[in-house]
């Protein structure tokens, strides 16, 4: 079942809305429609467009069950029938290999895909690597009016990205996002909830000393984690060692065996992504050390490989899905004219799996 | 490393051949010219096939190391200037969630870009779900000329979409084909040698009666692995059943606790992907069942989820990354007016880890 639910957040602001919550608090969306009149979604979004492609008599019965279900075509698809080119652009630059191990990229785009093909758009995709080419593409494709804007991911500091966009003024969101006020669309990161379930689960399981192996710091949304551990930690008499890593598999083994072999081994470890958890608890298989009865394994990315890990992984589900969603509904917004440049993302959930137990 | 190893067999045939071998066997791609220049890959694209955006400096020094390594910039390169978008078309029409959890289309789509990030093109990417909309999205990017072509997945029996391009003019390369004549691009499957492999593998383990649990029959690639297994495993006195699946975890969980639990239990169990044979995995561990002392897990999908697995699960590598390198590169060379129609698929290679084990 497919909803915009995450767009809540930005309709309780009164902004925006593109369809109210029906009876049963499911948003109305294009396959509702589609699915009721058993024609495609393609059609829905033709009617609603008022493009060519489905008769007349098609087009009134859609706009008629629109208005019956409370559907309101003036706003994303209003929006979307003023853009351009019915198309985003992703371009990703980081090491192909790693995004082709990790979940959370394929999650995102399914999500945004998803929503692109219920309002009939498409997704325009280069990975490029990690040698800064991805400045050119968004500069060209920009140039060449290929795409009514871009979702950024991977937000760094002083990230090149956000002026170039500006200065060639096509619309962009920036996902796991905090909220400066720069003119260009976020996705808003809540982690203060994720950060608080977590802390709790831990100070609740007995865990007074943790380590925390994070992504490279100089991504927004990795800053954001350290800090607000920090500042959750403390109030619960927690103390938190913070260590660089970098999301592959080896890094999250290496750290997490010097971390569980070194003085002062902490009683939990929380790596960044789900690739390093597997590899932390492999290391403690190796080393003997029992998961949880020794040491808690916790990971910031929820995936199968921590589902289907022995044990399964305690991890912060990030609704990566739903995220992709919310990002692409914002830019297809914003591409339209529409002034909200905010969205709050779903906020994260904790997965509470064998891998984290009470300090003994 | 990138290499564009997976064209020798085009190449060999002598209809093709972007570049030669170096001294070390490495093949010269655009990357290797543009680290030896410490240029972008852009800028060598550019240079290389005649376009605005390096100077005339750049141009020769690119022009003159693309000869002295034997990097021949009058196959793909030229194909590429003759095509009109720079981008290829990829419209999957599977489950999205289904498409999240699996390794095998990311690995594909992260070859593909790899690819066309060297070229410097793009890929449109649409995800349908099941509801026959590819159809659409396939005719309307045509008729729109957005893309130079088509890759085209899971094809089944009587698949419109060939038809339907053949009768636009639209170039596609159909991936893990056997090879009909018709007049369509094709990166043609080797099934034989791995299913050899696998075969081989059980034989000298002592199984004789093994259940294969395969993906819907209707896609042609499971049909050929059916056909391939049935006709290898006579010869070595092995029993195989044919099961059909559908890819998904609990399915695979289903069929695997049927089987093990059922009379006449196989002593081997291959699962068509990684998901399934993860769930078959997890059900051995629910019935207390030994592997590989029991019974042998194999899956004909290799990911993380098969290596991080425990045991580690024997699996099919199909060197999905280097497949999808491979078709982006044979459809540039058909929309640039090649006629080489087919290309072989690397071989597959068969990963054993210790869940296969000898028959006790």
């Amino acid at each position: 079942m497919t909803t915009t639910g995450s767009l809540a957040n930005g309709e309780a602001d009164g902004t925006a809305g593109s369809a109210a919550p029906d009876k049963r608090g499911h948003r109305v969306t294009i396959s509702d429609l589609a699915r009721q009149l058993q024609i495609s979604k393609a059609s829905v979004s033709y009617a609603l467009n008022g493009r060519a492609g489905v008769s007349d008599e098609t087009r009134q019965r859609v706009l008629d069950l629109a208005e019956e279900l409370g559907f309101h075509p003036n706003s994303a698809a209003v929006a979307l029938s003023a853009s351009r080119t019915r198309t985003i652009g992703i371009v990703i630059a980081r090491d192909p290999t790693l995004i082709s191990t990790e979940a959370f990229y394929m999650r995102t785009l399914v999500g945004i895909e998803q929503y692109l093909n219920e309002v009939d758009s498409s997704l325009l995709l280069r990975l490029t690597g990690e040698n800064g080419e991805d400045l050119d593409v968004l500069r060209r494709w920009s140039r060449q009016g290929r795409v009514d804007g871009f979702v950024l991911f991977d937000e760094h500091q002083n990230d090149p990205r956000i002026p170039l966009l500006k200065e060639l003024g096509v619309p962009c969101v920036v996902v796991s996002s905090n909220a400066p006020d720069d003119g260009v669309g976020r996705l808003i990161s809540q982690p203060e909830e994720t950060v608080t379930l977590l802390l709790d689960h831990l100070a609740e399981l007995g865990h007074r000393d943790i380590a925390h192996v994070s992504g490279p710091f100089h991504f927004i949304h990795e800053q954001l984690r350290v800090q607000l551990l920090r500042e959750h930690a403390a109030a619960r008499g927690i103390t938190v060692r913070h260590i660089e890593g970098n999301y592959r598999y080896d890094d999250g083994a290496d750290h997490t065996r010097r971390l569980l072999t070194g003085p002062d081994r902490p009683t939990a470890v929380v790596l960044g992504n789900d690739l390093m958890a597997v590899a932390a608890l492999r290391v403690t298989a190796e080393l003997g050390i029992d998961v949880p009865g020794e040491v808690s394994i916790l990971a910031w990315d929820d995936s199968p490989l921590c589902e289907l890990a022995g044990p399964g992984i305690t991890a912060v589900d990030q609704q990566t899905m739903e995220r992709g969603r919310a990002a692409a509904d914002l830019l297809l917004r914003l591409a339209g004219g529409q002034q909200q440049l905010h969205l709050e993302a779903p906020p994260g959930l904790l997965r509470i799996r064998t891998s984290s137990g009470p300090v003994i």
